[in-house]
């Protein structure tokens, strides 16, 4: 699978995509991540690539000259199945979204920063909207980068262990259930007497009634979809 | 304000907090944040921090020992308003949550990796529990930074213009109103008259409807809060 990042901070994103899954999965060819510098495309010599808000107020938007010239670019290339733009107000990322997006083969991900790109962008190139979360974050940078190990995470071969990824919160509309390891006592406390007694049809079923039990209390919504 | 962060993969963390605005408020002295590698606390002259999880089953949990020693240091240096412990089944962030943290003068923020951390930290230390969205992640890292990030740019004299933050998607619980720059006429496509009328009441009216719009058709649920 191919990522194309498209940025104005392309700096910010070094460390995320240089460690850990991400970069497993690149070492191993699974997934190649670009991630384009902006001002590569700007419209002057100074490097510019945002101007002021028609109408007025506070804050820069993006401006349609240099992510069309980069996006065009990329579209002349090859087909890709998605040219998002991470953006508060586009569909909250669930995990359904993140496993459909893991099989496709060409995305693009437009990253705003400030106060955004400017509307005819959207309308010109996007197909979609994806939001994080409901807050508000200083650039798209930091949505692309957990879209992208989201992603990336899920492409087969990745996970040292394929069973990993299907035990996640999530993926069975429950939460993951409480998780022990060694040393079975600290400060008096134990850990649950069933996990150390070998049956695992009986340490299944505990999970499966701690995961349900969990989701009860914290997130009921999860049980009613 | 002091944020420490907690985790084992410290160097995914080094440029998410080294540019942009994150970078802007340590270098104004309004946020001090120390990312705490959670090796410097392994059990053994191997450096192991994690072990297989008890009842059998796929990934390695974070174990109590080094994370205990890690907080306990810190705890014993300052009080903490909060600490916090990146999860996919805690709180989902909303902006609401952002503020109120940002109100705050020390908190932790503690990764989990893999299948996460041993339960008993969790009972033993963790205040606040708190998930950036229905996605599953490689480890808490990016969850920690987008909570940072989130955080660090409603510090007071953060951002460039005061007025900023406050515009954003969320603070009123409508989506921020489409934005345009220069030029404006792109590709036979115009930004909104309104915009360019100079009449500063009228845009005002047309954003705020914009907003309503945008929010009507794409997040109706934020209408009912």
């Amino acid at each position: 699978m191919r990522l194309d990042i498209v940025t104005c901070q392309p700096d910010l994103l070094v460390s995320p995509f240089a460690h850990s899954i991400v970069k497993r999965a690149q070492d191993k060819g699974l997934a190649e991540i670009y991630v384009h510098d902006l001002r590569r495309f700007a419209i002057n010599k100074h490097g510019q690539i945002d101007d002021y808000v028609f109408g007025g107020g506070a804050g820069m938007v993006l401006r349609v000259e240099p992510i069309a010239a980069c996006l065009d670019g990329l579209l002349a290339e090859r087909r890709y199945d998605a040219v998002i733009y991470m953006t508060p107000d586009g569909e909250t990322l669930r995990q359904p979204l993140v496993n459909q997006l893991s099989l496709t083969e060409n995305i693009i991900i437009l990253c705003g920063h400030y106060k955004g790109i400017d509307e005819r962008i959207r309308q010109a190139y996007i197909t979609h909207e994806i939001s994080v979360g409901d807050y508000v974050l200083s650039g798209g940078e930091l949505g692309a980068a957990i879209l992208t190990d989201a992603i990336v995470r899920l492409l087969p071969g990745v996970l040292g262990n394929e069973e990993s990824a299907l035990s996640d919160s999530f993926q069975d509309n429950l939460l993951a259930p409480p998780v022990y390891t060694r040393p079975a006592e600290w400060r008096g406390q134990s850990v649950p007497e069933i996990l150390l007694s070998g049956n695992t049809p009986q340490v299944d079923i505990w999970r499966h009634e701690q995961a349900l039990e969990r989701t009860r209390q914290r997130r009921p919504d999860l049980l009613d979809e």
